[in-house]
């Protein structure tokens, strides 16, 4: 399965005052990071391959985190990501976040994968994700 | 005019390393204090407001902030609010934010009074202000 | 076990391009949150129990939750939480949003209580929760 | 005068219900922006920098911003940012954020050198801009 990493710089505005990343800012990185795996494996950005599939978005149903090590201020830190599952209309993704080689979090998503509702304006529903889709991220 | 004043308790994730509001979270308060003053005004929330004037929002043009004090984890905050201007299809609004009854911030808005523009899809463009809005303020 | 109940407004800056709550934006609410019903256990506010029970926090070590429904700006949402089990230095939040009388999330959190680590300046240690707080929780 | 630029990448989760980039957001990018100026400048991060010439940090006293044109989710921006004038204790930043080519915000802010005061625990007063720090923004 593809595996996307990225390096994301910890800013003074992340941080609380207890000196360290405020944790529901890693939630915004993680949000973040899974888009730019989809873009990795879709080649499209979000607002491209969620317009190309006919979706809304993939709103998240669950999420957690463990928090092994704080971050701080100026560190530069590397989040992996990948799709743990896909299933029907739902799938897992797990974040690891490395900070100077230490394994610093652990989270998990599961999302749906979700178009408009025509029986309901402005509601959604969950829709089977693609085939292409699933096989663009074991390509 | 009308005058609008609410109280905001300063939470710890609003704070930074130094202890202290991080100040891009006090234009998130003055934008819910403009909120909150077109509802006071206008006795319909934001989303009626804005559908029943037929608009879709007030967006921003220009703002600032002058920071005399600052505040802190815990501090109960008042802010408030009023019309300055209205003009054809912009109005300009001010917020006094007092920590302990001593002036804390003093900020301006100029937003624009917006409405969908048929002439380009997903585009907006400036509509005069209905003149019940600028009276609801002069009650 | 004492239930903290507050009243959240939704801002229009809490939601996304979707039109509801930005999901990491919940968990600034349920930090706040534990703040409140620490603060209605130990009637001192947080910054006050911090400094009275000598610790630099309570740091969250795991935390969760499942989205059962979306929320929209404008909506006042009722945030009850209470601490599910206290340990030695470490205790459990259990959080629920409700929305128009329904259950919209469910969320957990796993916090330390911390100390300074006086063999590491900056750094923290777990240490005991003190008698007196867990019985202020079933007072 | 030393110019820094850097590219920002618009995520989801720095956009508003009306599909555009909710304005405080574009404040904690100026911020950063700042610092990494600074740090282009200093040759060392904001946390080094900050303890190298004793101070507390360069908190801010007065920003504006004229936003010209909307950012959308997925846009790459360019900040341009320069001091744009040195005082004895305080210093003025602009910043230009451009869109596909395009001007779309110009922002100011005065800042001022601060460190701790000796006089007042906790407290901040602000000091002399070493000449060292300005000629290395003139190199």
């Amino acid at each position: 399965m593809l595996v996307h990493s990225r390096q994301v710089e910890i800013e003074f505005g992340d941080c609380d005052p207890a000196g360290i990343v405020y944790y529901p800012n890693y939630f915004r990185m993680f949000d973040a990071s899974t888009a730019h795996l989809f873009e990795a494996a879709l080649r499209m950005k979000k607002i491209a391959w969620t317009r190309h599939y006919q979706i809304v978005g993939i709103p998240m149903v669950d999420t957690g985190a463990k928090f092994v090590k704080p971050s701080r201020f100026g560190d530069v830190v590397t989040i992996e990501s990948r799709v743990t599952e896909f299933r029907r209309s739902s799938f897992s993704v797990a974040h690891q976040l490395y900070n100077a080689g230490d394994l610093a979090i652990e989270a998990h998503e599961v999302r749906v994968w979700a178009a408009a509702d025509p029986a309901n304006p402005g509601g959604i529903k969950s829709a089977a994700i693609p085939e292409t889709v699933i096989a663009a991220f074991s390509a």
